[in-house]
C-alpha cells in the first residue's frame, strides 16, 4: 500500500476516499481538509478572534492544535462541569496543553463560579444530566464569546457526530433541526455568536490519528453519562453501514448539505428571541434557563 | 399479558403499539389496519377492479387473502421470472391457493411467453439480475392492468420494506425518489396505472402472523438473489434501532409521510414520457426496456 501523495509506504488507509497516506502526508491531508472546510463555509479568517471549545477529548484537542498551527487567532475555553473525576482529569489535560504550548485558555468552573450542580438540577427539574449540561455549555460559550468580542465559537464536532445527529433528526423528521443542521450556524441575533464546526468532514478515527501523530495528550475516556446515549446507538448503526459500504457517512452528510437541507429552509422559526431579565443574554422566555439554574442551586444551598 | 381488546389471554405482543392481542383480535386489528390504509390514501373502493401482484411470499399472500376477505374485487397476478426452482415452487403455492379458494389468477411466464431470460440479460447488459427483474415486473404489472381495465395495481410492500427503501433514499438524499415514495403512486399518464401498497403500515412479522393464523400456505424461502442486497442491510440496521426503541420504523415512515415528504414535492420530474415504438407502453426512450429485452433474448436464441 503506497501513499497516494508521495508514493512512499502508506500507514493510514482511508477507505471512504479509497486513499492511503504515510504519516506526514496524512497530516498534510488533514490540515488541508480543515482549512478547506473553513474557507468553503466562510467560517472565519486570520483576522477573526475565535473561541475554541475544548473538552480535552481527541476531537477538540485536534481542533485546538490544528487551528493554532494554521495561524488562526484562537483562544481556548474549557468548562469544568463538575462530573466528578472525569471533569478534573479533563481540566488537567487541557491546562497542561495550554501551559506547555503557551496558549491562551479561559477556564470556567460551574460549581465554583456559579454554584451550579448538574446532578441537583437534573433531580429537581426531572431532566437528564446531559440536557442540563448542554444548556449550560451553550450559554457559557456564547456569553464568553459575546463578552470577549469573539467572531465565532468553534467546536470539535466530527463527521461521526454530525452523521449521527442527522440520522436522529431524519428518523423523527425533525424539520426544525433539519433546517438548522450545518457546519455553520450563522449569527441570528447580535448577542448570539456564530457557531462553526471546522472538523465536520473528518472522522473520529482521523482526529485520533491526528492527535496521536502529533503526540498531543487527550482524555481517552468518554463522559460517564454518554453510556447508552441514543447518539452512540446511531453511531453503531452508521458504522455498520460504513463497514459494508465505505463512504456512507460522508455521502449521507454531504448529500444532506448539498441536496437535502435546502428543502427544509421554508420551516419557519417561530421562536421569538428576547433578552433575559436577569443576565441580558438571549432566550425565548422571560428568564433564561442558566439564570433559573443558578437560582435553583443557590436556593437549595441556602435551605 | 392480556389482549387489549377482549381482555382474554394475549398471544401476540406488538411492542411498537404497546399492545397485545389474542389471535382473534389480532386478525381484527390487522384487517382494520388494512382497510384504514385503503381509505386514508383513497387507494380504491369496492367497485374498483384491483390487480394484486402475488409472489407467493407471506406479504403478498396476506395481501391477497385480506383483500378477498374484505370483499374487494381482486384478480391476482403471478409472474414466473425463471429463477430456477424458486420460481417453480412459488408458482405452485400461488396456483394452489387460487384453485382451493376459487379465485381468479393471471399467470405470466416470461420465458414461455416472451423468451426472456434474466440471466442472459444480466450478462449481456452488465446489469444485476434484480434490476432486470424489477423492470420486467413493473412493465408486466402495468401492461396487464392497463389492458385489463384495472383501476389499481396492489403490492404487498410492508413497513419493513418501506422503511428500508426510505433509509436508502435518505442516506443518498435521492430527491426524486423521496418526492415519489408513498403508499400510493397516482396515475400520471393514461397508460400508467395507479400503484398502491395497502400493507405499508404492517410489519413483516404481522404479515407472517396473519398467514400463519389463517393457515395460508406461502413460500418460506427468499429469492436467491436477495442475499447481500442493500435492502437487507438496511432492514438489519432498522431492526437494531427498533429493538432499542420500539416504534422507530413506524415513526420514521409516518414522520416522512406526514412531515418530510412534502418538502421534496418541488423536485421537478424532468422525465418526458412517451409511448414505445414497438409496444405502445409508456417509456422515456424510443423503445421501452421490455421490448429491448425481448429483442436481445430472441436475437441470442437465433444465433
Amino acid at each position: 500500500m503506497k501513499c497516494v501523495r508521495c508514493k512512499q509506504k502508506a500507514k493510514i488507509l482511508l477507505k471512504r476516499h479509497n486513499a492511503a497516506f504515510c504519516n506526514e502526508c496524512f497530516l498534510y491531508y488533514y490540515r488541508n481538509q480543515v482549512t478547506k472546510n473553513i474557507r468553503k463555509y466562510k467560517m472565519f479568517d486570520k483576522k477573526d478572534k475565535i473561541l475554541a471549545v475544548i473538552s480535552g477529548g481527541k476531537d477538540s484537542m485536534a481542533l485546538w492544535d490544528v487551528l493554532v498551527k494554521e495561524g488562526y487567532n484562537v483562544v481556548a475555553m474549557y468548562i469544568n462541569l463538575g462530573i466528578g473525576e472525569y471533569s478534573n482529569r479533563s481540566q488537567k489535560v487541557v491546562e497542561s496543553f495550554a501551559s506547555k504550548n503557551n496558549l491562551p485558555l479561559i477556564v470556567k468552573d460551574i460549581k465554583k463560579e456559579f454554584g451550579l450542580d448538574i446532578y441537583k438540577l437534573s433531580k429537581t427539574l426531572k431532566r437528564s444530566p446531559c440536557s442540563i449540561c448542554g444548556s449550560i455549555k451553550r450559554y457559557l460559550f456564547n456569553k464568553v464569546a459575546y463578552d470577549g468580542g469573539f467572531s465565532a465559537v468553534a467546536t470539535g464536532h466530527n463527521l461521526d457526530d454530525e452523521a449521527a445527529t442527522l440520522l436522529g433528526n431524519v428518523l423523527s423528521w425533525e424539520e426544525g433541526y433539519l433546517a438548522r443542521q450545518a457546519p455553520v450556524l450563522p449569527q441570528t441575533h447580535p448577542k448570539l455568536i456564530k457557531k462553526v464546526k471546522p472538523l465536520y468532514s473528518l472522522t473520529e478515527r482521523e482526529n485520533l490519528y491526528y492527535v496521536l501523530l502529533n503526540k498531543i495528550e487527550f482524555l481517552h475516556e468518554e463522559c460517564p453519562h454518554s453510556v447508552g446515549a441514543r447518539s452512540i446507538l446511531f453511531k453503531e448503526v452508521l458504522n455498520k453501514l460504513e463497514e459494508e459500504s465505505p463512504g456512507t457517512k460522508q455521502r449521507f452528510l454531504n448529500g444532506f448539505l448539498e441536496k437535502g437541507r435546502r428543502h427544509f429552509q421554508d420551516v419557519s422559526e417561530k421562536l421569538e428571541l428576547r433578552e433575559c431579565k436577569t443576565c441580558g443574554q438571549v432566550t425565548t422566555t422571560e428568564e433564561c434557563s442558566f439564570c433559573r439554574f443558578v437560582k435553583i442551586c443557590n436556593h437549595q444551598q441556602e435551605t
